[in-house]
């Protein structure tokens, strides 16, 4: 089964935080091993079909706990900043992905040793989106605890859908990943390598030329476009909560998208068919993906995945 | 400076969990990451002197951080065990070193790429440690607590110092690390690897032939030996806060050891001069390191590693 890897097509698959940790669970060690146990057992699948795969994921629930965690112990314990929580998560979840997929495979014969990659991705300074925080992040707060919190630490906080106040942080674009030569070398040399994890630890290059972690999120899709161009994968495989990307979703006349160009995709992101933060950055990344040489990328479930592979299901963007 | 490095002595620096939390510290995230940076100081020193690194590191004060944050959340968010917080550890600190380290040898014109990678430590599940566990981790609890958690959880406690009861949990032996093929890749590939962070998260191999995280701590130094036999390394340098070992420390007639055989620390290990838990498993693994085919072992501070390297200071254990 371990086959030269010359011959076969290479796949960068992003995994939606929900393959891990599902909104309706309480986020037991075992809730998630258990999910990613499932994740690993269909990327299982693409593997025997001969695909060459990366993986990264999202981190949003693992590092909302973190978060939560922290802010409960912070009369005895300092809370680490968002930086540090976001490298905790991808320890965290490189580990049970690494293990998993690793047992995975064993049961299917398969012999391809597995990786997480501590990933830290460049954003620029002066992105617009850090004179405009909108992304919100940890436990919500009373609004006397919120003021303080703008005074003390000098967050944006804002009044979240009735049920309190949250910190908003910004989410600028990823630029370029730090550990990008390492990554490719790990992926030549036939190893999975699990990266960019949560969109990759956030940092910014100082004019002295130190790099520094900021206070941000980062979206994995956008993040997972550079990882899968950087190590030249032919397809882009984004597997989230729905099956197929849709014109407008959810409303009377809703048309689910089977295969689109990249031209259609960008027109339709204009008009506001996507929505921000969820199938807006998926779309976009799948544009520049594609851009970017790669031939095709697929939004799709985690249970179609390997048929949208092969054209028979979720939604495929291609240049024609 | 990027130059051959087949003529490089190659060294693993195992970093004492106190080269990035002091005891006496709060442990905020500056604190930690000043330190880091210091000891990112001092291994490009080693790095100019022209020794090829991997490293490896200590975890216990972060993880008992994490535990006890764990601890204190536990009635709306359910703890992580132990294999995780590891695993959280190892990406929190893999990351502080994989940037500090990146930004000290950017300021001495040094590009060499360095990694973290998330690391599994496979234990024999039929290691006696598991019937007799020794080590205590996180939070003191009171006695009605700790009789709970043992009927509950099946956690085995013990009174420490006066100062309440902890969880103690098995040490055992490190028997292999599963990412070994991808650490040889990378250090091969000329990069510093970080790896086997807190001695790795210990794993067991089940009958199946699956792998799956056991509630245990692995003694970083004794994994540091497999570590470096791995990566092929001449010397084992094992950086801590005392500048050499001692026979009968701290008492009337300490006598400070510079050169040593490891015959001689052998008898003196039996003699039992070295604290179990502290230098006893540096001994012993600089002794495994030594008949396993490496030059030389050497215990020394952070601040006179560089010396010790060159026999200078620390204590050298070698076979003659």
């Amino acid at each position: 089964m371990r086959g030269s890897c010359l011959m076969k097509k290479k796949v960068l698959v992003a995994l939606g935080g929900n393959a891990i940790l599902r909104h309706k669970e309480k986020g037991t060690a075992e809730e998630q091993l258990e999910n990613v146990e499932t994740a690993c057992q269909h990327l299982v699948e693409l593997i025997r079909d001969g695909y060459k795969l990366a993986i990264t994921h999202g981190n949003g629930p693992q590092v909302g706990d973190i978060l939560l965690k922290n802010e409960r112990s912070k009369d005895i314990l300092p809370p680490m900043p968002l930086d540090i929580c976001g490298a905790q998560s991808q320890g965290m979840i490189g580990y049970m992905l690494q293990q998993s997929l690793r047992n995975e495979m064993k049961k299917a014969n398969i012999d391809i040793p597995v990786v997480s990659v501590t990933t830290q991705t460049v954003v620029d300074q002066n992105d617009q989106a850090f004179h405009n925080p909108t992304k919100p992040i940890g436990p919500f707060y009373t609004a006397p605890e919120s003021d303080r919190l703008k005074k003390e630490k000098g967050w944006s906080m804002i009044e979240d859908s009735g049920r309190g106040y949250r910190r908003v942080v910004p989410s600028p674009e990823p630029k370029t990943i730090m550990e990008k030569g390492i990554i490719k070398t790990l992926f030549r040399s036939n190893a999975i390598v699990i990266a960019a994890g949560g969109g990759g630890v956030p940092v910014i290059l100082k004019e002295n030329g130190s790099i520094k972690g900021v206070d941000a999120v980062i979206d994995k899709d956008l993040s997972a476009q550079i990882f899968a161009s950087d190590i030249g994968a032919q397809v882009l495989l984004m597997l989230t909560d729905v099956e197929k990307i849709s014109l407008n979703y959810r409303k009377p006349r809703q048309m689910d998208l089977n295969k689109i160009t990249t031209k259609k995709a960008r027109h339709y992101l204009q008009e506001g068919h996507f929505a921000p933060g969820s199938m807006a950055p998926k779309v976009k990344a799948a544009i520049k993906f594609v851009e970017a040489g790669g031939e095709k990328a697929i939004i799709a479930s985690l249970e179609t995945g390997r048929r949208a592979l092969k054209g028979r299901a979720g939604t495929t963007i291609s240049q024609a």
